[in-house]
């Protein structure tokens, strides 16, 4: 009674049915997920806002990798793994701070900003300092997201980088401040969190909150091109052509981003319970208060809503087979002032709200995954299209990874 | 250093003795136990009395299985597996309600009470509805004890059916009410709960409250057939007979269960801390107070109680290799009214105190088993003559079911 | 990618360096170090005088192994193994007590101080109470510090013993008493917790309290022999000496352990804030109060400080790849009465700070090496001469013991 192997459950699933069931649960699949996709793919990190002067630091942990993303003194946002060079000890304890040196706790090896070993106490003759610094990991910065990727050679990413570029450039992000951070864990493999985001199939009957304001019918979410939506949505696309605030439906070809401004229902202003604007100024050079939602996804790890008034960014990270680190981040315009220019509970109730409502239909629908009963189910075509395009990505992506041919760095 | 396969750990077990180390907490003993045993035998999972009416379920975990068991509208009581066939969804999160319809709650598809998807939104053309009915698990009522069976052929039942409806009969199980339920998990792997359970050699150390009324004399519960027992325990089953109450020892071939009613301690009338009935009216057509416990086991799941005012129902389900789910269930006539008929501590106090003391003595003896330098001692051949047959049960079905020429479905 | 063997990991390990990562959280690893050391060499379990009386018993856990360690009847003191013959149940559930006989409380089962099996009820003819004894331990008692081994056949321990019980005699710890005693679980493999003591390098930026008298210098712990250390410990030794007080540095050839008794820092008294001795009586013979700190580790389990007012006694247990237990004990003479010889909290907050100063390295190392992106760095060849030590130690003990041709019981 042998597992099959990632590759050969992968070659064997049903195109537009869920994965089998050891895709969502086992140790191998995990391993291989971690392997062939959150170490080799771009991840997003953080907003840039976050980490706005030298020294201010965040850390993270991508599978077993701990890492830490820090601004230099040159202003540059670098990324290195958080682990000292002497005896291993995890460099940066705290999930974000500020120092002005990296200097370990445990026998105080000092590196600089850019990783290099300034310090080590006692090492003998013929010690060299310069084979010591910290290991570094890719680190780029798009508009004010901050990506990460841990592989040797990473993937091409200057599609994503020009048009995510161009399309959050009028939010203003890398000005923002972030006015709050949650940070919770799903009992649930991260595809069953992926998924349960790609669709609003759930949200009718899962998210009272979201649902003032945002609408649930697929044709708001899905669309075939940047020329072809629902009437609605093409209406906003020529307004926004018009103040030239990029919005058009925009794609990877194998779905693994995508981007499009979308208004909100009855063209409400923001995701908050009044269906208002939840902060007096607007973020960046956004033309109107209903101006609707900048939505960005990125495989495997973010989504994210732009809104006029603030922006959510979401990241997802693994933590085992069945679960899931879930850290959402609102952003508001570095000068609006918590109390005077926005109320902190306003702001975060609908997603703080949304995101426990999404974390308990998750952990269900792991604990049912789990039975030897389960057998996969097909996909709504219209209702799970997004679904569909997650799945097959990860199916082709890994396939191709895992295939007896592929070439270890792709 | 391999472990050795269950099949050969069973074969070298010396008969009248512990089982060897490893089939009380090893991995592969475990999943060999869920995959011979539990998911191949029949289970007690509830009395019917506890889902009285259309839409009332109950839900429980078989290892890794979730199950429903629900009463239909045309009053029939059926098992499902408890998980939607759109995504896989545990359907029913709770351990018992009551429900019109089984409505998943991640994107509303709905069945009926039988099992059959009644309405799924959106799913597009060419979806056929009739492919996506909730899987069955076997089901059957017996005179109020409901079992359960996982395996595509269950094995015969009908012996253990003519008995025991025939024995439970005067009890009036169906009629009955559920007036407490408890459950907790002791940290034993499940055949040291089922062991523990078998004898009372361990009594007089550790039951004060049980021992009041319940005898730990081993003849009192080691019978050799209908015929021969102790002088006291005849007597009882002369008296019974002349009242058509079904009493005398009954059991399969191989010991899978047995029942048998006998006397309590100087004729006292339930496992309450006085003696006297906890309960005013007594159950069914039980015609004395003290008719005694009508005794009944089965393996691997349940030991139960039917005493003239109240029964109680054990069920134990595995957890883990180290881990046990007891679940105790105290019946009452449906028309006993609590506060006024019975008091619900005098009711209970006997069987939580005893079941808290068997948890401490369980927990204890997988942590001495856990040690590598545990050897298997041997069985007292009267205290714990109930252990061998539990053990010789065992043993027997596992070694035809995991032997090389075993057909799967036996 | 399979995880390479223990013995390839420490044939393919760079001396001077740290570890290979899987050495320090494998599973694998962590079951060699348990099988090849833990369960094969002497360890220190417990100061005699924590079980003066016939009938007191101290438990402890040796990975899987459960021990009791008893005193007995004739004064002796033996340890077993803590699960009883029948059934397998841990006969002491306590960590530590006193009993007449040792009765398992399952089925009372009755074993004398010694061992033998006195009593078992209703066992048949033919039971043979002989065969059921309890399993012996090795156990010594060196002067007052009680070492115990699992193997079948122990390692030589005369040399450690005629040294030990030659340095320890003046301090008259079979005569003192337990005032505290402390038990901690830090989140880090054993390794890791024995490396972190030692090696000093840490002690300034991790231990404020210690470093008010214990000097972080390596060269008043890294000693070359008996005659050969600083100027400050040469003449402490001379001192020494003529008071016939066992001082000057001795090994083992394989530094397994060592003795050596070194000044506090400006001739303090004792590991106190204030630097004077914490207790009113000074232990044994010990003929000043600036006698220093006879210090003595021995590996895999122990280090300890024997103070002229109190000793302190540390031993550590692993648990798990990435967590042990570190129990300290606080000893003084047995005539001292709490609150009038001595101050609780001055006695003890010192070593209870620096153990959880070094617990909070420890898990922050475990937690850094867990990372792939570990690489074993190269230990201080002055600051981290004891951790090679103790590396090297452990590499050639497992290199020797997992090579092809190595006997079982070497
Ligand atoms: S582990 Fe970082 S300085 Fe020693
Ligand atoms: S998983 Fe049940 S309706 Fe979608
Ligand atoms: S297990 Fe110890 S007496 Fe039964
Ligand atoms: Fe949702
Ligand atoms: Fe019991
Ligand atoms: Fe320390």
């Amino acid at each position: 009674m042998n597992t099959p192997s990632t590759a050969s459950l992968i070659a064997e699933r049903i195109p537009g049915f869920s994965l089998p069931r050891e895709l969502y649960c086992g140790e191998q699949a995990f391993q291989d997920d971690l392997d062939q996709i959150w170490y080799r793919e771009w991840l997003f990190a953080l907003p840039s806002c976050e980490i706005p002067k030298t020294g201010n630091f965040v850390t993270l942990n991508v599978g077993a990798y701990p890492v830490i993303v820090v601004r230099g003194g040159d202003n540059r946002v670098r990324a290195f793994h958080n682990v000292c060079r002497h005896r291993g000890q995890r460099l940066c304890a705290k999930t974000n701070g500020s120092n002005p040196k990296l200097v370990c706790p445990y026998h105080q090896w000092t590196y600089d900003l850019d990783g290099k070993l300034l310090y080590a106490r006692d090492m003998g003759e013929g010690f060299d300092a310069s084979k010591y610094g910290l290991k570094p990991v890719h680190c780029i910065d798009l508009g004010g997201m901050v990506f990460i990727c841990l592989a040797q050679i990473p993937p091409a990413i200057n599609e994503l980088a020009a048009n995510l570029t161009r399309f959050v450039l009028p939010s203003g992000i890398a000005d923002s401040k972030v006015a709050f951070s949650s940070t919770i864990v799903e009992k649930g493999n991260w595809k069953l969190v992926m998924e349960n985001n790609r669709e609003c199939y759930h949200c009718g009957g899962s998210h009272p909150s979201l649902c003032r304001t945002y609408s649930d019918d697929p044709l708001m979410t899905v669309m075939e091109g940047p020329n072809s939506a629902s009437p609605e949505i093409l209406d906003h696309w020529a307004r926004c052509d018009a103040a030239n605030l990029p919005s058009r439906f925009t794609n990877a070809p194998d779905m693994q981003w995508r981007m499009a401004r979308v208004p909100l229902m009855d063209n409400q202003e923001s995701f908050t319970m009044s269906g208002k604007a939840a902060v007096a100024q607007r973020m960046g050079t956004i033309p109107w208060n209903d101006a609707g939602s900048l939505m960005f996804y990125h495989f495997p790890s973010s989504w994210n809503h732009f809104l006029p008034d603030h922006a959510i960014v979401f990241r997802i990270l693994p933590l085992s087979p069945t679960e899931t680190e879930v850290t959402t981040k609102w952003l508001v315009h570095k000068d609006a002032v918590e109390g005077k220019d926005y109320d902190l509970t306003a702001l975060t109730e609908v997603w703080l709200n949304t995101n426990d409502e999404d974390r308990r239909v998750v952990e269900e629908n792991q604990r049912g995954i789990l039975s030897p009963a389960y057998q996969p189910g097909p996909y709504s075509p219209t209702q799970e299209a997004g679904v569909i395009h997650l799945i097959d990505w990860y199916c082709g992506l890994m396939s191709r990874r895992l295939s007896p041919n592929a070439v270890a760095a792709e």
